[in-house]
């Protein structure tokens, strides 16, 4: 399981009531921030995410709606006595970014501050641990841009221990067969690992598409998602703009969500002449039924 | 009349209530915009600031909690249609920070933006109209710093009409007068000035003092202004961390209030260690009496 916080969908700027692109993720007591606008700590802290949880920042691209609350943030973060290192992934140029605005401010931070760039235009994986990854989803939108598929990954098979207590199976033995082992009984018989263990549960995904023109190209990586964050910038009203400014609207969401087979799909990057948010929830609903508004401080268990 | 609303007052970070340095000086519909702290476009909205009476931004220095709020802003206005210019004054260095953060943003205003880059170390006139002027108060703070002394100008005298009518002084001398010409009646007899006119009402002036320590050399520049504001990041307690970090007491800025003879005292940018900030309104009262906090969406008239 792990739990996705909106914490800015609109696009722009924000206002008194809204706030723009970004989110966490969280994961067995980790935190995953993805994009960071202008008042993410503000957000944060509404929120009530623990800061120190926070151990890495995935920036989509370098519009400010996406990463102006960044500097901020990393200053935040030193100024609480933060020891834990950061590292933050984003487009070729965000480290020139934040070392000019240290050294005009002659500061630098006490924990280790670690910027890995990103250039690469095919999916790359930039984080893998044992039990969860992060993939890019390279995006186009006029500037360099990721999207990014973070990964849950089942390592474990989970045992019928019952079984095991009836079959006479030592719990010396348990950690092996969970990782795929045969068992052996007392009596020396070979037990097969599919009778002890339920089947592996599927992997969980979260693919997060902001902001984009709509392309067919990324279904391919992001099939099957559990849950997919798509960018709907505009109507289809107004889908020239969409094609115009590089982004998307919300029935071509809809498709991308239809077509890659999302267990569900959430809609955000709202443009701020839009009064009505509903009609990007019914426009969508024409091509895909299980869809919901990123708004600020909803969560969705995935 | 001058209005003076505080946007944010708090010192290093925002929080969910608390917003970092900015304020908004108002005079004959125009408004100027002192420090950009991060949020500041939620706060000029909340506080229904118009955005295109800005014109003239001023940045004492490059610390985050200053400023981080300007590349936003600078973005909004260009969304919102700006075609008005827009200067912004502050430290050196500030230009290639914006044009750092536009340059790897592949984008740029529509709007011509002018900005000033200030290096002096003694006062300097950065603006100057007939009337109203801004005057930089040159600041010790580890990094280059300005304060600012906004000054509205008296430049006509106010005519006793019903003493003119008396007299039969004809309405188009009246213009004359107010600039200090004398009357002529219809008989030709010369009215001195002086009795046509009330006397002058001396300028209003704003004394912006953000951050410093505790310096009496500012006490020449500032004397008798009608409201000054002065930071007080921390109390007396812990005036050792006051000259370590270059900030001020609020003891030491009732000092700088009572000695410059200000008519009220302002006091802002607190450390979020302080939960009760009437500590530094009773310290601060210890030396000058008439003293009141600088928070959030409160404002001054002047």
């Amino acid at each position: 399981m792990m739990k996705l916080t909106i914490l800015g969908s609109c696009s722009a700027y924000p206002t008194i009531k809204r706030f723009t692109s970004s989110q966490i993720l969280e994961n067995n007591g980790k935190s995953y921030l993805i994009d960071c606008g202008e008042g993410t700590q503000i957000q944060l802290r509404k929120n009530k995410i623990k800061f120190n949880t926070i151990e890495h920042i995935f920036i989509s691209h370098l519009h400010g709606d996406h990463y102006f609350g960044l500097p901020g943030l990393i200053l935040t973060f030193n100024l609480l006595g933060r020891e834990k290192p950061l590292k933050i992934y984003g487009p070729k140029g965000i480290k020139e970014i934040i070392t000019t605005l240290m050294k005009k401010g002659n500061t630098w931070t006490n924990y280790k501050l670690e910027i890995i760039e990103l250039k690469n235009i095919i999916p790359e994986i930039i984080l893998n641990t044992t039990n969860f990854s992060v993939t890019t989803i390279p995006l186009t939108h006029g500037v360099y841009t990721n999207g990014f598929l973070f990964r849950k990954k089942t390592i474990t098979h989970k045992l019928i221990i019952d079984k095991a207590i009836e079959l006479g199976i030592d719990k010396t033995q348990y950690a092996g067969i969970k990782l795929g082992k045969d068992g052996v009984t007392e009596n020396g018989k070979i037990i097969k690992n599919r009778e002890l263990v339920e089947p592996l549960v599927p992997d969980i995904t979260y693919a997060f598409c902001s902001d984009t023109i709509f392309d067919r190209k990324i279904i391919q990586q992001i099939r099957n998602c559990d849950l997919l964050y798509h960018e709907s910038t505009f109507l289809k009203k107004h889908e020239n703009f969409a094609t115009k400014t590089l982004h998307s609207t919300a029935e071509q969401a809809g498709i991308i969500a239809n077509e890659s087979n999302a267990k569900k799909l959430i809609l955000g990057h709202f443009s701020s002449r839009y009064k009505d948010l509903n009609l990007f929830l019914e426009e969508a609903k024409t091509k895909f039924k299980n869809v919901d508004l990123a708004l600020e401080n909803k969560f969705f268990i995935i």
